[in-house]
């Protein structure tokens, strides 16, 4: 042919035809669209799409009118309240980068957290106020804004910032002009995970990976326009796994809720017509003990569920009750669940065992992820489909981390060979489905919550009469996982399991904390490495 | 603070965290994920997505062994046949660009597209060979690979090609390796429209943009997964309005369809339980009017209607049989509807009138679309939202086409300010609902065609006995609008409209001849223009 350029000439990019990817101009498209729509939803509390973008803008004048820059970071800790989904869009049209704290760390936690990702700002909601003080005191962030979030919902609140979240939100204009971001790499939020070693990684994720992700929740999960949805997944854990996106993508409505008990989630499911939720396996398992009378709807309702397997008799349970359950798998690196055990009709006329069993796999990677692989992690070859070789499970696509925040080292050993390597072992089935083995040798998972077993073991190692400690998981009912400590004492001393147990919930986080501590000997390879396999084995039989 | 550049240093695009968009990856997981479902269906033809994905890359990987290029055009005449979804596919993978030309053009036109478009492969309908033969003889490509599509269910085929396109993917390899664009802003494919003025423009669209539109119209539809969706807009249409790409996205079944004709369709739509398709009111109308007795179905049908605004009849009797209507208006240029009348729920509560009028007005932007607006063409200032006040329609966004290929004094006059100027005119309203007023001022919208008048007039001041022509848009209730021909004859010519119609037939695509003539003086301004608007008020009352 005489040309073969003709699509590189006079074919550029200009204002009209690119813009960068953000979920920012979701919430901004639905305000437009839908403005009288119901956006949030707590307790008396009723916003419509109009008011909640306005109050959005308004916190993100308010925000750069305070000195906020772009790449600034700002910090919350709070529950699922309607400031927390708020944030999720005003402080990115602030230019900033928004750290949802998780809000079962301890003060010295949250103190690393803040200082390490330099919050300019954090934002309280009352019922850990304590908890934040205490951590602001600790980093010694003195010229860090403070806001309090005030919450007339909450009782006994005490105010700990230089002015309140409402005060705040006046000093705006709801005719802020925000800017989508330069770049749509550009970083949106901020996720510290506690991963397998040391002090939590900070993990960075972006407009681009934000959106797409956002977009692919509602093909993976076939989400209809106006979806409710209720907050029963913390907006901490991967920014609840960007479903606020999803909801101001979908014109849903967000349900915010601040304690996860049974009695109030099954009320909003009835009487607000609760169509999706997602939730830990343990809040599933609450859900289906609850009392019978609580059970009343006659709705169609969805679940999407991870974090440790859940048991088949939670998935049972869900399905006797009409709930419809989609099982997914991720990692804060992923952005949350970039895995969808994506289900098929033909499964349906299965047995309820081989319907558990199928839906307890992790699945395939969901429409955002480009590719999902179980490989041997040093060569990186794929291990056969026969649901018996185990390997590492890699992923890569646009919703993969941009890396992690100061940890060039952390982010190079995570990125593999053109993968991120999850550090989870797992299967590949012979239909192309992967199913989680083990987690990372060391992670703990209990009610949904990441624990770091070399974090516990670091505290045993601190009682004067431990010698040697190592912490695996116990499989828990109710929980999931709990940490089992297997400890040797030094010689001559002797302590309980209980003291131990009180010494280690003074300093860390209770949930961290064991359950169960077992003395003796530790089993160890020739190199004096000890081999928590065995352990594993042990505290599984326990 | 110390370091404002957190986010910008060690947290770069890897091959793990970031990958090219493309609608590829689309068919690629559902061939993956859903190898069993079904993918395609024609006739007593069945195939699942494995298959086609299968199909897909042998004809990819034996267009690359023929010597296909990144960035070489392959064109394909053909109706909604599965080689043409299959096309969507392949070329791209091959890295070639699609160009689907518009079956009801003339050959001239068709080979002036191939010449344009510089095709260097061109797929070919059994009941298009005649045109292509033609079209093939005058654009004089003599090097042009052409391959024959077989059809069954065609009768009467001859073949002009070269080989068969069974013969063609036989020389192509299922594992063939194909790649993602280089960048997803590479060109995809290439539709060429017939513009207001002279000879056609080839838009361009780009992977990016094909990805995100296909994805906004699942979330824009509320589209479910596997949804059933049977080809009645023809696939040279802005790529079926990039409904390929949502099919393959949303593991849907692709119901191919030769005729538009009232019987097979209202039969698909009961047999295969069709659940989604797209058309222009010409066909609605066809299907509103058809026999009773072949309006059988149990199951809930949803239509995306576009071109010239739905009479309210057709969608009130659409929605009398229990089909729900979805209003959608765009451009070629703007990878076919990227404005949508969402639909709100208060709205139910309307009269039926009041319901039409609303749902006829043109809507709000997709969720692809980045800005929407009614301006002045002048100074580019918004009109006031009063229903009133007329205004040029733009757009801008990642569904904005790349541009037209070869033409940048034209692309340059599309993008005037950060925007895409549409050329149509409209208002709107206190809500932000646009509503179309007129197309530019010379498009004439049949049957959901494009006509451009000036081409039109070209051809009737070819005629001998033709003084002056000018042709305007006149109401009709099955086309939506026809041709109507304002002729001045030369002094002392005598002719009859019926000649000069079938004058025009013979030059031109028999849809875009004249349909109505109406011989008289022409008024005109003291400049000696054509006031077509007087001209178009006259044709409105014939």
């Amino acid at each position: 042919m005489a040309d073969q350029q003709i699509y590189k000439q006079g074919l550029d990019a200009c204002a009209a035809n690119y813009e960068q990817l953000s979920p920012l101009r979701f919430i901004e498209r639905t305000a437009e669209v839908y403005p009288q729509a119901l956006a949030v939803l707590y307790g008396d509390l009723r916003r419509n799409w109009a008011e909640t973008y306005d109050r959005c803008r308004r916190v993100a004048g308010a925000l750069v009118g305070r000195g906020l820059r772009p790449g600034d970071t700002v910090a919350i800790i709070a529950a699922n309240i309607p400031e927390m989904f708020e944030a999720h869009f005003s402080v990115p049209m602030a230019g900033g980068v928004l750290n949802a704290i998780n809000t079962g760390l301890d003060a010295e936690a949250v103190a690393f957290i803040l200082n390490h990702g330099e919050a300019r700002v954090l934002l309280v909601d009352p019922e850990f106020a304590e908890l934040a003080e205490r951590a602001v005191r600790i980093s010694g962030r003195t010229e860090m804004l403070v806001v309090d979030i005030l919450d007339p919902g909450f009782d006994g609140a005490r105010r700990i910032g230089q002015l309140s979240y409402d005060a705040l939100l006046a000093e705006g204009d709801a005719d802020f002009d925000w800017l989508l971001p330069e770049s749509e790499w550009d970083a949106i939020t901020l996720n510290y995970t506690s991963g397998t070693t040391g002090d939590p990684k900070g993990v960075v994720y972006h407009h681009r990976g934000a959106a797409l992700n956002a977009m692919a929740n509602i093909v993976s999960w076939g989400m209809p326009q106006h979806a409710r949805y209720l907050w029963t997944l913390p907006m901490f854990h991967c920014n609840g796994w960007c479903f606020p996106w999803t909801i101001a993508a979908n014109a849903g409505v967000c349900i915010c809720l601040r304690a996860v008990r049974a009695e109030p989630i099954w009320q909003l499911i009835r009487d607000e017509r609760v169509s999706h939720f997602c939730g830990a396996p343990i809040v599933l398992n609450m859900l289906a003990n609850a009392p019978d009378e609580l059970k009343v709807f006659d709705h169609e309702i969805k679940v999407m569920t991870a974090g440790a397997a859940p048991p088949a008799t939670v998935i049972a349970a869900m399905e006797a009750l009409g709930i419809s359950v989609t099982h997914v798998y991720g990692l804060t690196e992923t952005y949350g669940p970039s895995v969808v055990c994506a289900w098929k009709e033909e499964w349906n006329e299965r047995s309820p065992e081989a319907r558990a069993r199928l839906k307890s796999r992790q699945g395939v990677r969901n429409p955002a992820l480009g590719g999902l692989m179980v490989a041997d992690p040093e060569t990186m070859a794929p291990v056969p489909r026969d649901g018996q070789t185990m390997g590492e499970i890699f992923m890569r696509g646009n919703n993969v981390m941009k890396g992690y925040l100061k940890n060039p080292s952390a982010t190079e050993k995570s990125f593999r060979g053109g993968w991120f390597a999850s550090g989870d072992l797992g299967v590949i089935h012979p239909d192309g489905y992967i199913e989680l083995k083990d987690r990372s040798k060391d992670i703990i998972i209990s009610g949904g919550e990441n624990i770091s077993s070399i974090e516990v073991e670091d505290v045993l190692y601190r009682h004067p009469d431990v010698m040697e400690a190592a912490v695996v998981a116990r499989p828990d009912a109710k929980w999931g996982e709990t940490p089992c400590a297997f400890v040797a004492l030094k010689p001559g001393r002797v302590l309980s399991a209980e003291d131990l147990i009180a010494f280690c919930r003074q300093n860390m986080a209770h949930f961290k904390a064991p359950r169960t501590v077992v003395f003796g000997e530790l089993p160890k390879t020739s190199t004096g490495k000890i081999q928590k396999f065995i352990l594993r084995e042990q505290a599984r039989r326990l």
